[in-house]
């Protein structure tokens, strides 16, 4: 029976920026934490449906035709498929929620890539 | 390409105790946000594990041999099978996340069953 999880602790212990941590786990499915500062890399899941909640501050979702501004209390849900790539103009603080095993930087790789995440 | 959803804006809709809406689906999982005031029935979810996030005000979960008081800013998943009734005080908002299908009152059933909950 896992405890209950508390973000302001979680996060107090998040330095880096763009590294999602593992604070969960249910149906195959795993709950991240992050935070955002910055432009993150444009890419796309083949497989993985991925959302996005603010859990402070705010930041905007580009897509190649729009932008989502999403603010503390909001999510989006970023459909398997879609490029997309967060941009941060001051640190968030982020839920993802996704399938196990999902990639930060998904089809795109590169230097970014946090292959094994770390558990909180 | 879904909408964001605005935390406040979908509350605001919701007048019902117990009665979940769907807000968001993704990888065959669903996003409820809920409203609780006084004590649920027992019950557990044979097939699903379920999470659940405090977004303002406070609830305890009971468990058979124990109980955890969740607080705005908190989250706990409770895994499948385990035995589990929520107990709110005070009118609390939740999130959960959960498989499509998951019915609220799981093996218990009853008239507090919500078979097909409304999508806000």
């Amino acid at each position: 029976m896992p405890d209950k999880v508390n973000f302001a602790d979680k996060f107090a212990q998040i330095r880096e920026h763009w590294s999602p941590k593992i604070v969960g786990e249910l149906n195959g499915q795993q709950v991240k934490l992050a935070k955002f500062q910055g432009e993150f890399v444009w890419h796309a899941h083949e497989e993985e449906d991925e959302l996005f909640l603010v859990v402070d501050g705010s930041f905007e979702m580009q897509f190649r035709d729009r932008s989502v501004t999403l603010r503390k209390g909001e999510f989006l849900i970023v459909p398997r498929g879609v490029e997309h790539r967060p941009v941060a103009e001051h640190e968030v603080s982020v839920l993802l929620f996704e399938p196990a095993g999902t990639l930060n930087t998904g089809n795109a790789g590169g230097e970014r890539t946090v292959v094994n995440p770390d558990r909180l």
